[in-house]
């Protein structure tokens, strides 16, 4: 259990929440959800990330007297609305895209249904989550297929902010990152942590040389060393002298990387120094990773484009009402689902100038051929996915809360891991041109709407 | 005091800490800097963020039994570090640009002075915050100049991450914005909140009237009413016959803003609401902010591309190791700043390829021509600003923390204000042609490097 998160909130789903106990409507059933009308940077395909993260977050989402007091003296909300914070737990039904799942425009990859109250007051915070999130895994798969197999470390802490971090970390080892720099991410994400040494460590040294014997004093000789403080031919020289056969790797942080790489592997060959691995960390992104990959390196580190999705760092997710029974209630009870009674689902939309919506509950399918490759991101309105449709396509909906019970298999380290077997899963499904890294294009499956 | 961060960091610097503490150059007396090569998306000036943030959390950066415990289990560093690391407080001196400051490429916007075990670790903390809250005053500022005297509210807390939303509603007042939607940016550092309503309160009530009823009997006729879910001209005369003449504002989330503010102004006078403002929050940066100079507009509300730095979400600041007193100390002592018998600074950089630095401690300089007008950022390596330029400059650094004790009124609240008035102060120094909005420029004034 984290500190509170109550506060991680606009100021505005506060006086809306306000402003329906009073009239009413708070305890309306409604239905909300999270998509996103485009891709990042125009790709062919987004990954989820942030569901874990957001299932932990709302748990924490309690006003205690810290926050209640903040409220009062800064006079946001009546005090019967203080009142109904004090007691506020979400008791209502989350259900959505299973992290690591692929999306497209329009996937409804999470459903919030509750009352008004106990779902408004979660926007800001579950957007918050899957725009960063789901930005950075969507790069970072973009770069896993880039990398055509070789491994990629994320190191990207020190360009995001301190917490952004660790999100940016574990949700590019959902989309296929090895492992990160970021230690807070392998304590609390269990992502495997790795580093050895920067620049400073070598310069602190008075020579090259006292750097390199300290650090495979310290670390044994399979460590990676650095050796490009001064001249990388050198370098690598004397990281071979000092390690001898057995050191582990070097790495490469600066310069003209084809070539350096290219000549680095030559001179590491001519010491007898085959199984001494290359890594590089200069600067990379999917396009510069892709341009590496036909010479002989062996590993990648990405800091800067991973964790500011690679030109796209809010992944550009709404959280709208699209339906709400009409009927359901009309005192402040923040109870979801007392359904005896209730009046039909209305779907809602905003309907001005461009930002338009499509009302509704959409039930999503993923639409498979007979080799198993996806065609089309299909959501049924108002209806449940046909049996017959089920036999070539992947239903896409999973409960992850049901009134108010999470359930534990989707947070911590446990739902990581399964958020990363399942993206590797699923990204098996996507067609080849999925992969091509060109901006500017379309999504790789349409998305289609049904309805009855 | 809050939770620790001491493991918001890269595993690298605790492996150097790791052999630097064995091979007895840990307690070499060393000056780290941070500092950006270039300025943000090729702009004109930078704003500092995060000095305040960054004190906060190195007074926080301390290695409980948790991180402890997690640090051994991984068998990240060797059993005498964790003791090490144990006892850990920062105990030496920093010094920097005050936040708000202005700064330019190669600004020493801090200087952390501390044996190297004390000052390595706090890198990759000091960077994360720094890019990121320098990253989005920067943005800030160059909005703050395109409104031209109208305020502008931060509203961008679903668009980054959820930490990061608080820092970004920090660092947008300090550069210039009146307020945020962002509830823990008003518990935490004092930013006046505000919002009231969005699209979704409408949808939820049976008719737009209810909607606007609702809120006016919660917050009173002066509140905003977002009159744009179903017609804009429709929304505009219902929210003046629900409100009255006293009706405080109107909010525009869509649309084609110049001629819609317009009409909507028209609309608003020709019932008599002359005093009704209009605040329009559609997608909005520095340049579709400018291109509204000329209509009615009253206030602005800016989310993404803010947050997200405006196309620049990382400020490209870098902590690098420019001197050591190569003589100081041989054990593994902590202890910064034992000068006793230690030896002369001997400046350092990294001189391979191209991210060549320049060694030695730089003393920062603003030089302003007779009308107090920023002419040049001049930095003396190794050597005091001399007596004669401080009659036509400002010596730009301070002390932050010193022998490990931190000035509290960089800090907090107080913290946030100071650096508020600080930036608004020295905005004035700017040349005119600092506030030009087109992209690719060069810094407006250069950077002299002097030594002696």
């Amino acid at each position: 259990m984290g500190s509170s998160t109550a506060l991680l909130t606009d100021r505005y789903e506060l006086t809306m929440l306000d402003a329906a106990l009073a009239d009413g409507t708070a305890a309306r059933e409604c239905l909300f959800e999270v998509f996103a009308r485009s891709l990042p940077h125009d790709r062919r395909y987004g990954v989820v990330a942030g569901t874990g993260r957001v299932l932990e977050l709302i748990r924490d989402f309690r006003f205690g007297e810290p926050e209640l007091e903040w409220l009062r003296a800064n006079d946001v909300v009546r005090a019967s609305t203080l009142d109904w914070l004090a007691d506020y737990r979400f008791s209502g039904t989350i259900s959505g895209y299973r992290e690591g799942e692929l999306y497209f425009p329009g996937s409804p990859i999470l459903t919030v249904e509750s009352s008004f109250a106990e779902g408004v007051i979660l926007e800001t915070l579950i957007l918050s989550v899957f725009n960063y999130d789901s930005s950075v895994a969507s790069a970072a798969a973009r770069m896993v297929s880039a990398a055509a197999g070789r491994p990629l470390a994320e190191m990207g802490s020190r360009r995001t902010g301190e917490h952004s971090a660790v999100a940016a970390a574990r949700a590019a080892y959902i989309a296929g990152f090895a492992a990160t720099s970021n230690l807070e991410a392998g304590r609390s994400w269990g992502v495997p942590t790795m580093g050895t040494a920067a620049h400073a460590f070598t310069l602190l040294h008075d020579t090259e040389e006292d750097a390199f014997r300290s650090q495979v004093a310290a670390m044994g000789p399979g460590t990676t060393l650095l050796i490009d403080t001064f001249d990388v031919d050198a370098g690598a020289h004397l990281a071979v002298r000092v390690a001898g056969q057995s050191l582990g790797a070097v790495r490469l942080d600066s310069g003209d990387l084809p070539a350096l790489v290219a000549s680095v592997r030559a001179r590491l060959d001519a010491l007898g120094n085959t199984d001494t691995k290359i890594t590089v960390t200069s600067d990379l992104d999917e396009y510069t990773i892709a341009a590496l990959a036909a010479t002989p390196v062996d590993s990648y580190g990405v800091g800067t484009s991973l964790v500011t999705g690679s030109g796209s760092v809010a992944a550009g997710m709404v959280y709208k009402l699209v339906a709400h029974r009409a009927g359901a209630g009309s005192g402040a009870d923040s109870g979801a689902g007392s359904g005896a009674g209730a009046g039909e689902w209305m779907p809602v939309a905003k309907r001005s100038a461009k930002k338009t919506s499509i009302g509704g509950r959409k039930v999503p399918l993923r639409r498979l051929d007979a080799e198993g490759t996806a065609v089309a991101e299909v959501l049924y309105i108002d209806e449940p996915v046909p049996d017959a449709e089920l036999e070539h396509g992947r239903a896409l909906s999973e409960v992850f809360v049901r009134d108010g019970v999470i359930d534990e298999r989707y947070t911590g380290v446990r739902g990581v891991e399964a958020a990363r077997a399942h993206h590797a899963e699923v990204r098996e499904e996507l067609p080849a041109q999925a992969f091509r890294l060109a901006h500017g294009g379309e999504p790789v499956i349409p998305t289609e709407y049904v309805s009855a």
